[in-house]
């Protein structure tokens, strides 16, 4: 699901409509407030592209980045599950 | 899931934590918001207890009731995946 | 704003519809979740009433409800302003 | 506040947190859902910027996505009152 791109981990979300996605990013919100760590996101309706870089370590990829990532990844394949 | 309770459809749901109990109620808003059909609802952590009736028809159970409680069991379930 | 009621910090917010009304929840959802204490909370169309209240103090009222409840009130005023 | 950009209304939002951006596009989430026109928007903490343009005209800039962008500039100057 996540590629490197950018020295970013970077992946892209679709969900069926933008109930569905903002409702997606409501719960990655929560779980990156809650790591003190925050993606750089873009979302038009349906689909969501994230970004994972860690500023204060120069922007480079680092194990915050990849918990994180793992952390969207599980929120995305249950509300997939539909 | 649901029963009948003082004159509404009843249900409580309950998550592992806060946060995924407060993502399921953001769906549940979008949801209620785009039927211009609103729940009464309790939250406590990982809890959550909804009573659904129709006060323009006297506060009885109707099939606007029956069609939230549908689109609210789905997303419950689909929450419950993970 | 706040009285206290069945040992319990309680307060009742009004706003103009649903949407005001959750994404003011939004906001206080948030900073309860940073603070590791969480209301129990009644929502209806536009009305949302709080208790606030301590369970590993055995349902007293503590300082962290009168921190929360001060945040609260902050959320509310801000939003109220329009 | 929104300039023309890339053949969209353009604007740039900055709050002093994630939670108050988030809480921010919650609010805006419910009224584009509700207007049914999506913005295109990218947040990084506190910092949303948002492009808005109608697809269904050829991405031009149309009367929907001037009202949308008077309704995002409204919750704005709400939550920025604090």
């Amino acid at each position: 699901m996540w590629q490197v791109k950018d020295n970013s981990l970077y992946a892209r979300f679709e969900f069926k409509d933008f109930i569905d996605a903002f409702t997606f990013m409501t719960g990655v919100a929560f779980q990156a407030e809650k790591m003190g760590h925050h993606p750089l996101w873009t979302n038009q309706y349906n689909v969501i592209e994230i970004w994972l870089t860690t500023h204060d370590e120069g922007n480079i990829i680092t194990d915050k980045d990849r918990q994180l990532s793992e952390i969207i990844e599980k929120i995305y394949k249950t509300m997939k599950m539909e």
